[in-house]
């Protein structure tokens, strides 16, 4: 996606040769009208798709704008905790971010995904994908389709990507940062 | 908003004289047609305003959608932390939640909140108020103008609206809880 694409490249702050910092229009500051272009984006690339599953708390705002985009069909947004639920009500999954340096439970209450469900999951960040395998795993324990994964922007020197399509699942980045050096960003096609 | 006292009326369980769970449309699975004319609601009750600032996680559906229909203002979500963060580089306020009975620190890094915001401040739930005091602490710390405070469902028979107005801050609700009583909702008009 061009627009991203140009924005990452003219605004992002690269922190070193693995980590770029876009909180001022990704993750803690938003550019609304990006997240909405973005949202359309994604409805381009799914069909058939009844829900989008995503995880507290930055893949909200991208999760609604693709749910619009999609003729305004229901969100899930998975919950973290920091420790297992012992309560049959509710699927969960367990996720180490390396970011943080710690494991997370993330939790969907049952009512909120069955086998009936078409899924797309959407995130803001692709990585190791370890986030994104978790909510693969809830989905799969509720025996719900996975339409695909939809992440803004994907971090290409890492496996996330083939950790996820080993899965069967269908990725889609809409930026896709190859390599970080020298103080330079540069995107897969 | 008639559609969403409706709702609540129609579909909200009822745990105790003080608590009604919603977490199938407000904040586990979102009713996104819903959030959007939430965010049209919100826009029509404030005008100058330059930015929605929220907190993570279940403010950001409902500040997403506030922005769209304010010509697409950016957005500043707080971020939870465990513990205080030495840093001049954020705001911080701290919190006290009666949901999770634990403390936490709000934080909003200070690029991203100045002098020259006219900021909106949208939250899905209001009882105590902490959270929103907390936001209006931030921006006051920033010396932001504040334009009021939105919120999705209020609890009238907490004091939370009391302490907030009493801050100078104009306060809106959507659905406004005066009683629950033997499993019956009433609202405020």
């Amino acid at each position: 996606m061009k627009t991203l694409q140009d924005k990452i490249q003219a605004e992002a702050y690269i922190i070193d040769d693995r980590i770029v910092k876009v909180d001022h229009f990704i993750n803690h500051m938003l550019d609304t009208s990006l997240i909405f272009e973005i949202g359309k984006e994604f409805a381009k690339h799914f069909s058939n798709v009844t829900k989008i599953v995503t995880i507290e708390a930055s893949g909200i705002a991208f999760a609604v704008a693709t749910a619009n985009a999609l003729n305004n069909i229901p969100i899930v947004f998975a919950r973290k905790s920091e420790s297992l639920i012992t309560s049959k009500d509710v699927y969960q999954s367990s996720v180490y971010s390396f970011t943080k340096q710690k494991e997370s439970i993330i939790i969907i209450d049952k009512k909120y995904i069955n086998e009936f469900d078409h899924v797309l999951i959407i995130d803001d960040f692709l990585a190791l994908g370890n986030a994104a395998i978790g909510l693969i795993d809830i989905a799969n324990q509720a025996h719900a389709s996975i339409e695909g994964f939809g992440v803004v922007i994907e971090k290409g020197f890492q496996n996330g990507r083939e950790r996820i399509e080993s899965l069967g699942v269908k990725v889609v980045s809409l930026a896709n940062i190859s390599k970080i050096n020298n103080g330079k960003i540069t995107f897969k096609n």
